[in-house]
């Protein structure tokens, strides 16, 4: 960030009075521009013993597998985003059935919630930001062409799950420093 | 927003190509801003049958109690959110249980993330934003005091599944319109 959303004047990084870090501050207007984590909601579908991937269209790990999953829009609660997301990535009707994975990626400033669901029907379809939408079961799931670190850990998670006849809530932490420059 | 971030240009409120909702975009440079919810982290700190309760210093809600909870920073993760939070509002030390409730309020663009926590010890204080800081018994929690229904409703859960001797995670949306102006 460079200029100030509001008044368009340049922004300064400066820790503000009673804060205990730098934020982007308008020398002009005062405004103060937070940065946050951004959420990324996605779902877990389930057809009978098989699950919903998507082989992504877009960068990043375009050509790669993932769970449907996207950033979280305002206006909507986690459910919805989740269901918006296999809507838009597979054009798939799912049921939420409960949070399965929570997961922190702090050297990228988002955090993952994964929701376990079910299809509603296999007819699905991929949308515009995927090449195919395919069911996989446990055995044929492509875990060297998963998209995200993310992704793979909840999968594993949920298999293993599954095997022991119970799903659990996940909290995950993946820490992957970016190469410095 | 008014202005580009990027650039200082003017942004227009417009539906960008494949896309389908309108977003900030900047007609000198091209950037889009996107605009997404906001976590909100914080904790449900024990300590024996008692919890942890900060009385606003601060607005929105001054001189109202809350739990220890606050956005979220780039760069960490949920659990040491919850944990900076509770450092913060109540100079207290907490040890991560487990997710307890995940509630969406899509009206005003945020979704928070509750943890069960233990206090390590009973050595706190209020922070700068916080006038007074106290372990309440079940019994005597300020039901008509409490700041947002974020926080009501997860501490109402909190008892009741103390009550039946197990805490589940509960996953909650409050909507609430904002008035038209």
């Amino acid at each position: 960030m460079k200029y100030c959303g509001n008044c368009g004047a340049p922004v300064e990084l400066l820790i503000p009075a009673g804060d205990d870090r730098p934020r982007y501050i308008c020398a002009a207007c005062g405004s103060i521009h937070y940065q946050n984590p951004k959420l990324v909601v996605g779902c877990l579908a389930e057809f009978g013993d098989r699950i919903l991937l998507c082989r992504r269209a877009i960068e990043p790990r375009l050509g790669l597998w993932t769970l449907p999953a996207g950033f979280m829009e305002n206006g909507e609660t986690v459910e919805e985003a989740a269901v918006r997301e296999t809507a838009e990535e597979a054009r798939a009707r799912v049921e939420i059935l409960s949070l399965f994975s929570v997961v922190s990626l702090p050297h990228i400033d988002q955090v993952y919630m994964l929701f376990r669901g079910r299809l509603q029907d296999d007819d699905f379809a991929p949308g515009h930001e995927t090449l195919e939408a395919c069911l996989f079961r446990e055995e044929d799931i492509p875990w060297d062409e998963l998209a995200f670190s993310s992704i793979a850990q909840t999968l594993d998670r949920y298999f293993k799950d599954r095997g022991k006849g119970f799903y659990q809530l996940h909290t995950l932490t993946i820490r992957r420093p970016m190469p410095r420059r």
